[in-house]
């Protein structure tokens, strides 16, 4: 069992889907990666937020062991995000965004920390990417996240990154903005190219697929009939993944697959509510229960 | 082994898509169904074509040992499509349509094909698939498929095709717009509650799902880089399926699962080459080898 540590954003959003709405909630990809995670094991925290971060918004997190000590308090205002989504849920329109505090986000990784095997650079800026990148000292596996910002704004950067990491975990839209080509599979297959040895690109509503040298794989999406607030299910995807491979130390064909089958369950219990309703009484026997179903559902 | 029976349009297709063009090539839902469905075994077509129709275009089925003689040509001009693909190619932009004979269409069973078990009504008036109902002697598994124009102006003939047909099979826009549900796993439930017991939703590039009470099951699409024309692609499913399902002779669930993976398969051909070229060199063994593989996608 090694730890977990993932650096990102914390975030206070406001959400408004078919279901309902919310106002300045807790969010971030951190949040949820790391409460995702935490389900398999010890997880390290690294963000930062504003002073008017209500402090009882990370209890969360810590009463699910998650080690927030790592998680700043600066002067200025804490991330927000504000959004919808309508349809099937797919995709959120941004409506607001102010990254505040987030935006000179440059930390050093704390000398506990830097040893840690297991390490997921959330979307960020892809220069600070790299600065962590630096400070790892153990990692055996460091996956990364990006988005459409950065995949325009700092192309290069991001492909510095992309040769380091060893995982990457995108969308479907991403995907295709990055590689420039429509084809999913080509899209994956050309991003293994950039150098990552396991490429996740996440579907949404249409599951997760993973490609690596030893083959490709999917996963489908849990047949989820009561989508609440689809907001962190790619995080807290992420946070599953990761939590199961640091779980097993280990990351090799039969344990990634697994992992992105992790990944899906602790996503599906993710949406089923706002913010990290959806994880009230989850416990991991839960989630192992999902990831078998999923198998189950493309067995003959 | 039954015998399958197809009733269904015969057109001529122009289709531009990323990869060429092509103008006035064999298209159609039937044919395209036939000659899937005859990688199985026997296939009976029904269809109308236009005293412009080149005899020669239905070689291909013929060679195929498609049963064409259900194959009427009328005066007048036979239906044409003219549509394009782009992106991702899920979805054709329907440039031109003329349905020219095919609006008229209103077959009688011939008496020779009123006894056999395996019926697919293709997309077309369910005012005339209620009418090919009323003729089956021994239909033991009947499964139709639909359109949007259908679904928003014959929408109680619809209902009625829906509680007489064991299967049907749509794809995810036509799942939404005829329940009104944007969730396709609560869609694909209640289209089960309008009386088919396997109800097959196609998704393109992301698969396709199968609903029955038995359970829910998942094909993810075959992995192909280079989809050089979708045209058909959905027809060639349920082709698959269809013939499958009828060389068994049987529909229990595990034959349908397996089905859904040959559906699967055939379609994944279908798609390398425009027209009926993806499926040249083919052989019943080629397929199965496919939906093997697909199975493999989604195992630990």
């Amino acid at each position: 069992m090694s730890d977990v540590l993932v650096v990102g954003s914390i975030a206070l959003d406001t959400v408004s889907t078919p279901a309902g709405k919310v106002d300045e909630v807790l969010g971030g990809s951190a949040t949820y990666f790391s409460y995702a995670a935490s389900f398999f094991g010890p997880v390290r925290l690294m963000g930062v937020v504003g002073e008017d971060f209500p402090d009882k918004n990370l209890d969360i997190l810590k009463e699910h062991s998650v080690d927030v000590s790592g998680v700043q308090k600066v002067p200025g205002k804490t991330f927000r995000w504000s959004g919808s989504y309508d349809g099937d849920m797919a995709e959120a329109t941004t409506k607001h965004l102010e990254l505040n505090v987030f935006e000179s986000f440059r930390p050093d990784i704390p000398e506990k920390f830097q040893d840690t095997e297991f390490v997921f650079l959330a979307n960020g800026d892809p220069e600070t990417q790299l600065h962590l990148l630096d400070q790892l000292q153990n990692a055996r596996f460091v996956a990364c996240d990006s988005m459409n910002h950065w995949i325009e704004s700092s192309r290069e950067a991001l492909l510095k990154v992309l040769k380091r990491a060893e995982g990457f975990v995108l969308n479907d839209g991403e995907a295709r903005l990055l590689t420039g080509e429509d084809n999913l599979i080509r899209a994956g297959n050309a991003i293994r190219t950039m150098g990552p040895k396991a490429v996740i690109i996440k579907k949404g509503p249409h599951g997760a697929c993973l490609f690596a040298s030893e083959g490709y794989f999917v996963a489908p999406a849990y047949p989820t009939e009561d989508v609440v607030d689809p907001t962190g299910a790619g995080d807290s995807f992420g946070g599953g993944l990761m939590g199961y491979l640091a779980s097993k130390g280990a990351w090799d064909w039969t344990t990634l697959k697994r992992g992105v089958l992790m990944g899906t369950a602790v996503a599906s219990f993710n949406v089923e509510g706002f913010s990290f309703k959806g994880f009230s009484d989850v416990k991991l026997y839960d989630i192992i229960r999902r990831s078998e179903e999923l198998l189950t559902f493309s067995t003959v």
